[in-house]
């Protein structure tokens, strides 16, 4: 059963700004390698010798990413099947009901794989495993979901609670749980039911079409007429305006996986998984990113990011991030990761939003 | 009698890197405002209205600065008396030997008055002031430092010591004494007769030469050499590499204050000086320099200087100085300030002198 990748990259995250702006978001940056997030998604993604039967990505964004997408397509040779450009954000349930809808209209017994574009995944080959297993329990009627072993009591991410065992690594869901506090992410370490959410989604797009008509026929309705209404430019199709921006803004995991039967989670993975979410997370994952090799003098445990031809020095100074891209330079105390809003509601308060 | 100002800046320090580079050292950088050091020691030398009797001024540097230095009397309209050009650093002594009689030839009565062009001084008025009564000191036959009142236990200067009061404000030099450790710093803060030499001297140009006649006379004799040799170019004088690279290198301190019967101070000047030597200090006195104004986020004590059109936002910091210039960010704790050097090393030995 041929399964469609669906990459979406339309989101623009301020957590790792001044290298993540809305105008060349974090997927798009060669932030840990040399290449970027989004490359490296669709390269993982690509028909290898291991029996994934994997079409074509399908891409799906917003409007102004386009040319960035185009040109970052043409580095690497790819030609996707489809360009699916939103004109604005209508949260995940939608983004799904796009994918489950253009899928299922090419080929209804397709599998539909709905993966984030910024996340790290150091070992592809188990990823690539996994979605193997995953791909057999989702035909069996399935939403299947991606477990990540927690290594910290992270408050960041939400929580899938694996209940009876329906395959080698998979399991249907006992439940899904939000972000929790950090006494009760202490309890989910503890707890080897429990998983970080990974939001990858692998599913027949006609079941998912399915649970939407059950759970939440107005998104799919709306959907369904945004893509009736699309103007198609060769592989690149430009979602009605009107019809989109009036579709419910909802969450697929409120939407759908909390109401429906079906969810599995396959895991937890161990493919070196990282959502690439802070300045640390960066840290932890670099490599090299063609950038001059920094100065450091009695320094430690700083993440260093700058731009091609800038050369930072650090002298005498700890748990820092100091990030330099576009004329912006960020330091920051790392245990400030999560904090880098402030900046840009800063920003946004001096009108200096052309830095964001 | 006549004042003719020698203004210094030949040096090029790197305890303000990356600001302060070989290419452009601290004095014609717009460090503290936005003008820079060298052209606000010019403008405080100009002809005022308080009776001083200030001839143009006679610039003293390294060929290599001459076009910074003609751009910056340019922006400011001056007409400088005369532009010494030195082929290669001969220390101190070599440059006071050089305004002595370069002045001398000039005018034998006039007073030379041998000054840094990389200091600050927050209250010309009172340093004209000073200026004043040390000319009826000096043209009494004295060469007249001035003295600096200590508000640290600073070990980074030299200091004077006071002997018999001459003058309302002046005093015979007790002796000189190099720079102390922090015990005998202390001392020296404690006894009002110390105060820090601000490396500003004021002396009758023939007696400067009968000086050095006395207690130098290698040097007099190679820089009377230098300058026979000179090639003049309107106001610029090339002055000789073959005669000049032969002279003693020392300090005037060491060659002449330190032997000399004729040594007076005048102070402790109240002019708000500063050496501008580190990042901090360049923090105590900034006040704009046309740069974007940083974004401080919990932020606590920290040195900021960025240029034109660089933003920087730090966010849960302290006590850094954070320093951007010409494609290079230095990072570094204010305590390390004295410590830049081991950057600059680091640089050297990567072969990145091109940043220095």
């Amino acid at each position: 059963m041929k399964i469609y990748p669906v990459i979406m990259c339309g989101g623009s995250g301020t957590r790792l700004w001044p290298v993540s702006t809305s105008r060349t978001p974090k997927q798009f940056v060669n932030l840990v390698s040399d290449t970027s997030l989004f490359r490296q998604t669709v390269a993982r993604l690509a028909p290898g010798g291991d029996g994934l039967d994997l079409a074509a990505p399908i891409i799906i964004s917003n409007a102004r990413y386009l040319d960035l997408i185009d040109a970052q397509l043409k580095a690497d040779n790819i030609s996707p099947l489809a360009i699916l450009l939103e004109p604005c954000a209508r949260n995940t349930a939608a983004v799904a009901a796009v994918a489950a809808e253009f899928v299922g209209r090419i080929d209804p017994k397709g599998l539909v794989l709905l993966l984030p574009s910024d996340h790290f995944i150091g070992n592809p080959g188990a990823f690539r495993k996994a979605i193997a297993e995953a791909a057999a329990i989702a035909a069996a009627g399935r939403i299947v979901t991606f477990g990540i072993s927690p290594d910290r009591p992270e408050t960041g991410f939400g929580y899938i609670k694996a209940g009876e065992q329906i395959g080698p690594s998979a399991f249907a869901v006992s439940s899904f749980r939000e972000k929790p506090n950090h006494v009760t992410a202490l309890s989910y370490l503890a707890d080897e039911n429990y998983s970080w959410n990974a939001g990858i989604f692998l599913f027949p797009a006609d079941l998912m079409r399915a649970e939407l008509e059950t759970h939440a026929p107005d998104v799919l309705r709306g959907v369904k007429d945004a893509l009736d209404r699309a103007q198609a430019d060769g592989t690149v199709h430009h979602i009605d305006e009107t019809a989109f921006s009036a579709v419910r803004s909802i969450s697929i995991d409120y939407a759908i996986m909390e109401h429906t039967s079906n969810a599995a989670v396959c895991g937890p993975l161990s493919c070196a998984w990282s959502d690439v979410g802070t300045w640390p997370a960066v840290g932890d994952l670099q490599t090299s990113s063609g950038q001059l090799e920094p100065v450091l003098i009695d320094t430690e445990n700083c993440t260093i990011h700058s731009e091609q031809g800038v050369l930072v020095a650090a002298l005498g100074v700890e748990d820092l991030v100091i990030a330099v891209h576009d004329g912006a330079v960020l330091v920051m105390s790392k245990a400030r990761a999560q904090d880098v809003s402030l900046v840009i509601e800063a920003l946004k308060a001096r009108g200096l939003t052309q830095a964001l």
